[in-house]
């Protein structure tokens, strides 16, 4: 565009300084990240964890699931801590039994129950699905869904959950979500990712709604 | 169990007393939740940012978009960066045509075309499509997947990204990832979590895998 008053060529050269420096500068990023990526050529089954107090563990788990089964992998998934009501991620994973696994306790949030011994027993029933998943070399991606709060309530010895998590098939991914995730546990998690609340909608009296909490 | 030394009723009684502070703390704890629940009563759409460096901002995306299939919504999805491998979420997704729309801009990582105007160029394209959705009741959830990288690099301004936020339909949540989400779309913004590397799996040496990173 010319304004009449000789800025055109400067407009014009400045313009293409910038995408000049913007591509050296990529060129540079490339390189770099290249030169990461590899020298990380190992393929191996990896633990994560997902804790924190901020929105996005659990649903970043049903993500993974979903990329797993992209790629044509099975997927075992148990929720060790279910509410009350029947999940959108519960209702549509079920949708394909051939693909994904689907176990949950059965039971409310650990504050609707108040009933420590039996909060115990089927935790100890979630994990003993956990372990027959752990043990299947066909199941690519365990999802444990809320297991952290079963190990933060002590519903579930964490150094029995590791050697299980340990014992797994070398190629098999696990994840794990929940607040608090104990110290044992993030020590042998290879990808450890802690989501905080910068703010949440729940604090403003937006209430928990089908499709983005549950 | 009796040991025959008289302890039988000391840990009966022990575990008992350990159960009933476990009720009480459980009663409390519900009795606060519940008044939290029911002082959070509005049902709007909302936006959702995913930012951060640490994993799981995309991954916890695609989770939505399960919560949000599950409860019969249609869900509009457009990847603004894209690698050049097709990922899992997208394989699996495209399954649905009727249920998900998966539009993405068909290009690699900025790093890899070097190209700002062509970056810039297909960037606005993404948004396009991105307006349709926002511009249509019938889309549930919008999934505006690495939304903040084009706003990082300018490559879209963010005023007009929020103006067209603002007037999406009032049931429509979005959720938008990318690391370095701007300031401007923060304060917008119902729900924000930043997810923080504790540690990952690439700084051991253990490549992106399927099923895991994409």
């Amino acid at each position: 565009m010319s304004d009449n008053t000789g800025n055109t060529d400067n407009t014009s050269n400045d313009l293409d300084a910038l995408n000049e420096r913007h591509r050296v500068r990529m060129e540079r990023k490339k390189a770099i990240i290249d030169a990461k990526i590899a020298a990380a050529d190992k393929q191996i089954g990896i633990v994560i964890v997902n804790t924190g107090n901020g929105k996005g563990k659990s649903s970043s788990g049903f993500g993974m699931a979903v990329r797993a089964m992209g790629h044509g992998m099975k997927v075992g998934v148990v929720q060790f801590i279910k509410g009350a009501m029947q999940t959108g991620e519960e209702m549509f994973l079920r949708r394909f039994p051939e693909e994904v696994s689907f176990h949950s306790m059965g039971e409310g949030y650990t504050w609707e129950t108040q009933n420590r011994e039996r909060d115990i027993e089927k935790a100890e029933q979630a994990w003993e699905q956990a372990k027959r998943f752990l043990a299947d070399p066909a199941v690519g991606l365990v999802v444990l869904d809320e297991l952290n709060i079963a190990l933060k309530y002590r519903y579930l010895d964490v150094n029995t959950v590791i050697a299980d998590l340990l014992e797994r098939p070398a190629m098999q991914h696990v994840v794990i979500t929940g607040r608090g995730a104990p110290q044992e546990l993030i020590d042998v998690a290879d990808t450890v990712t802690e989501m905080n609340v910068v703010k949440h909608a729940f604090k403003v009296g937006i209430g928990a709604q089908a499709g983005t909490e549950w």
